[in-house]
């Protein structure tokens, strides 16, 4: 095992810091029954870890998140993807907590993925990569919070795939953890998110710059299919009436419609940024892995269906928050949770935010949301020093 | 102008009728400014026009249709697509109503579209295809019922896309129709809309054998992206709930999950399917014109955004026809077009339908809007013979 700072292989030099990483020898056993060894954890943490060891927060990223949640995206250069969350004086108070926060498995940002290195062959993993499951992702998770020498986490907090991962870790290590907040997920990929999800792919596969995955031996890169996958899943990350209170009908730069393909829309020129800039920060590879391991989520599959039969009895306590407009994972699937946890009498609050915001809330401002994290987190962590 | 039966450039041999078509000489003046000339109107009757011609009922398609509204398609050999609502003692009743449904301008099924030949080049259109409107689709259709030598329409009717030329027809004609019926669509494209129909559109010119809208000359397809597209646009034709309950996460001809990106999921293989076979009866550039075409729809723009405005004093009757579950077109947008009419006075119903069918209801067994088209079109003929 040897820890190391960890130069990112998407970058020539870092704008930022680019965080920590460890690599461990002994194999990572997979859902599908492969082994990933050696393989590498790359991280952030913001805090100080307390002498007992017991005010550590597990911060899970979404699909196309990373470990910089609260410091500056060393490609991008930008803030960190939750600096309203995470922080000093923030509802997640890195003046209190010891913050981690680990780029998952299969992920493109230090983790080991398919754009690594496969040390029995010496070229790119690409799509000889091993599928991954957010149970995987989790293990790898808990892999890192061992060597951290950490043996209960505060609490574990994430939304969209973060909320996924905050389940898992709930059902896989219910002693290991006292709280959890998922935020704006599911229990279960539905159809229509493995749908919207498959159109992402065959996107990226029908771009010729794919390469069968191999795309880094052709010195291309699939970006044309990559922005279509982002611009297609972007539209399910906001709420219809959001996108028409933003953009409506409004047209982009001219006064009168082009009668050409140009975009003539904000919401086109919008969508069209959104792809292109997601391509500069993000392996193709990556999405199809990550995106799969969403849609094979379903943490009730193995107890037949019964969600409730996941939770055992030492169930940590829950906080589950939803947002009204979230159509990607509706209220009503968080929902779902919630009453899976009422029937084995685990602690649990369930608060649903009104919002037009759609599921993108989980990452803006909403005050509810901080106010209710804050409240939970500081109840949770009772008598911290 | 010209009238014979014609063979569609998109097949070698019809496997079935492969109706009438009329060229016009006289330009259709467009409204980029344009001008279309020749221009073919392609298009199907059923049933007889009596003495009076003043049993005529236009049906109109909508994005991905055509004029083969109750008889089989010529090139998938398909039954018509709305055969459940026209036909002998159907609710659109040929034994009673002579129907007529034509191909869009800008089509790919015999009226005149990007893949003809451009006169004056000698060469397919391609992209240099002027950009055409639903209002433009419109006046082409009335140079074929003047054609027909027919006065005043019944009724117009139409879904989708056609309800959108339904709208159109009683905005740009209220003197030669008596009725209209537009279901499931809306008086302008909204944000969502347009974002969904740019995906798709960005997924087809991403396509490499797509060049740059000149495919014909390259010998090649862009199916792969237009597939693509397809998909894309068939998750918004139906509703969360009808993906939940007829696929759910069930999986396609295998027990278990394969750790592999090939379709694990029914729903993957449906979509796939939906692909696969759109590309062999659609034109990729024709799905470019006519999304672009509903993009720009908005029926009450030119007057300042006031859709009362935009009807008469005589306008026709209407009989709006929405579904609960439509995301696409939602019951609230058909409800907007109701109260418009209700503030000039006009004589319109509204329905909302329930069903978990979403957009696409409009094309399934609904006995509710069978009824509803039924007793609407008896009571708008009255006393005809």
């Amino acid at each position: 095992m040897t820890e190391a700072p960890r130069f990112l292989h998407a970058m020539k030099a870092p704008a930022a810091d680019a965080g920590l990483a460890v690599t461990f020898d002994a194999p990572l056993v997979l859902d599908s029954g492969k082994q990933l060894a050696p393989f590498t954890v790359a991280y952030m943490t913001y805090g100080a870890l307390n002498a007992a060891k017991s005010n550590a927060i597990l911060i899970c990223h979404a699909l196309t998140g990373d470990q910089f949640v609260a410091s500056d995206h060393p490609i991008t250069g930008k803030p960190g993807w939750w600096t309203s969350m995470v922080g000093p004086g923030k509802p997640i108070d890195t003046d209190r907590f010891f913050v981690i926060c680990a780029n998952v498995i299969g992920g493109c940002m230090g983790s080991t993925g398919p754009a690594d290195t496969d040390p029995a062959t010496g070229k790119p993993y690409g799509t000889s990569f091993p599928l991954v499951t957010i149970r995987d992702m989790v293990r790898a998770q808990k892999r890192l919070v061992d060597h951290l020498g950490i043996e209960k986490l505060l609490a574990v907090v994430g939304g969209s795939m973060g909320g996924m991962q905050v389940l898992q870790w709930a059902a896989s290590y219910p002693g290991c953890v006292r709280a959890v907040v998922p935020i704006a997920c599911a229990a279960r990929h539905s159809a229509q998110n493995i749908a919207f999800h498959e159109v992402g792919r065959q996107a990226i596969m029908a771009d010729p710059d794919w390469h069968n995955g191999e795309y880094q031996l052709y010195g291309t890169k699939p970006s044309k299919g990559l922005a279509v996958a982002r611009m297609a899943a972007h539209i399910t990350y906001v709420s219809e009436m959001a996108l028409q209170r933003k953009f409506g009908r409004a047209l982009q730069n001219r006064e009168a419609l082009s009668f050409q393909f140009t975009p003539d829309f904000q919401i086109e020129s919008y969508l069209h940024y959104q792809g292109a800039s997601f391509v500069d920060r993000f392996d193709a590879n990556s999405y199809l892995y990550i995106t799969r391991a969403m849609d094979y989520f379903d943490l009730a599959e193995e107890h037949g269906g019964h969600l409730s039969e996941v939770f055992h009895l030492n169930a940590p306590r829950f906080c589950i928050i939803s947002f009204s407009s979230d159509w990607l994972f509706p209220p009503a699937e968080n929902k779902r949770i919630a009453h899976a946890l009422n029937a084995v009498a685990a602690q649990v609050s369930f608060v649903e935010i009104k919002t037009d915001k759609g599921h993108d809330a989980f990452l803006l401002d909403e005050p509810e949301m901080f106010a209710t994290v804050r409240g939970f987190l500081n109840h949770a962590a009772g008598d911290l020093a």
